[in-house]
């Protein structure tokens, strides 16, 4: 399972600022402090960029690939941004994400052909509501892959998100026990080995106590793991949470368990 | 997923010296520990008592159920404490275990009958072996449940221990992947219902870090609840571990999830 940060995003206020004023100094620091931290690829999160969408993608794009050579998410629904983050990228990039959002569907969706990248994609109706239960994710998951072969895109490209429901929605924990039986199904729902990725802070959504925010991560985290998600986009300035999906690589890898591992 | 505490045991001096002077004051202050730490069944391991097996078993079994009346696990290989402990027992008892070797068939199956109770069967080779890889548990829980037909036990009556391997092992933590797998298919093998126990602190038996250990039996545990896993047997003075266990249990129940829970 690979550590991705979700640290750089327009919701942090000091990000907001540096993105605001095109200071590279707040980006790179934090930048460098989700790779001491662990961090094994960067999620940039500008939100939809309305106004100066190219040079603030850019910008972000190059401050971040002048602090790290980790592979790099792009996280906006803004095409335009997309694809210049795309163009100046030189790490590997991932475009996060598309969905049977028919804007997301046209615009996005042909990126992932034209620069030959990864792409996210989310298990959500075009309309982005939020799927009812697991059949309904297959469901999407198929259409979903169906769009993805139509654009031409190679199948080994697509990372599928099955979206974690916050456990405060009425059915979200039973949505969330779904999803675990689901990651491990649909490699034999598409036929492919596809990898998977979810945002773990979903699940804590809303209302509640940070520590016990934090343990339900962590204790959600390693049944996501041994369900076989592939990815995992987290804090990780949370360093328990961090220590713990090492400790689920540790259990999980194929390699000999050793004490020595980093965890 | 239920919390039964592993803290009654002869290798705790302390429970040694209460059980040698037969001094009930240490055993109560350790199951009433038991009860506040979250404990919902006590095990009670008082080895294989080589002497006095009779007056030592009905002694432990009346101070514990003296100071709770949670059910009961009763841990020993010797067959005539055994039957005297559930003799004197007036909480629900469970005997903890039998396996394919010859002189727990003969002697300890029987009990589970003669008293009607549930009993732990555990996935090892008659020579007490543990098996090597998931085909092998899967044929032995199948003669083990053979075996506890033939012995006129019902089959609700069989809560299966497939036996955590040290991850220290050279393949135990191959093991501990498909002891996971294994998990969700022995409904299916054996064609009930079945419930599972597993002892967490076999994960990390011998040499490693307190803090590691902890961590890797935390990151465990929660794969083994969502692998369905009804029972665990641990040490609840590990306050973390006993929270993340509710955690476990607040995330995959059928109740509407609740910051309430108490996790």
């Amino acid at each position: 399972m690979i550590i991705v940060a979700d640290n750089l995003q327009i919701t942090n206020q000091r990000i907001a600022d540096a993105l605001g004023e095109m200071d590279a100094s707040p980006v790179r620091e934090m930048v460098a402090g989700c790779v001491a931290a662990g961090a094994e690829a960067i999620d940039i999160n500008p939100g939809p960029l309305v106004r100066h969408a190219e040079e603030k993608m850019a910008f972000l794009v190059e401050t971040v690939q002048s602090a790290t050579n980790l592979p790099l998410l792009l996280d906006t629904t803004n095409p335009v941004a997309l694809e210049t983050g795309l163009k100046v990228s030189r790490n590997k990039t991932i475009i996060n994400g598309f969905s049977l959002e028919p804007a997301r569907l046209e615009a996005i969706l042909p990126l992932a052909k034209k620069f030959d990248t990864d792409i996210v994609g989310y298990l959500l109706y075009p309309d982005s509501r939020v799927p009812n239960d697991a059949n309904e994710r297959i469901t999407i998951a198929i259409e979903l892959f169906n769009e993805f072969q139509k654009a031409g895109v190679s199948a080994g490209r697509l990372i599928i998100d099955p979206v974690i429901a916050p456990v405060l929605w009425e059915n979200g924990h039973r949505q969330n026990i779904e999803t675990l039986g689901l990651l491990g199904q649909l490699p034999d729902v598409l036929g492919i080995p596809v990898r998977t990725i979810a945002g773990l802070s979903n699940l804590t959504t809303g209302r509640g106590g940070k520590e016990k925010k934090l343990r339900l991560e962590r204790t959600y985290l390693p049944m996501l793991a041994a369900s076989g998600l592939t990815m995992v986009l987290m804090n990780v300035f949370h360093t328990e949470t961090v220590r713990v999906a090492r400790a689920c690589n540790a259990l999980l890898s194929d390699h000999v368990f050793s004490w020595e591992s980093d965890f």
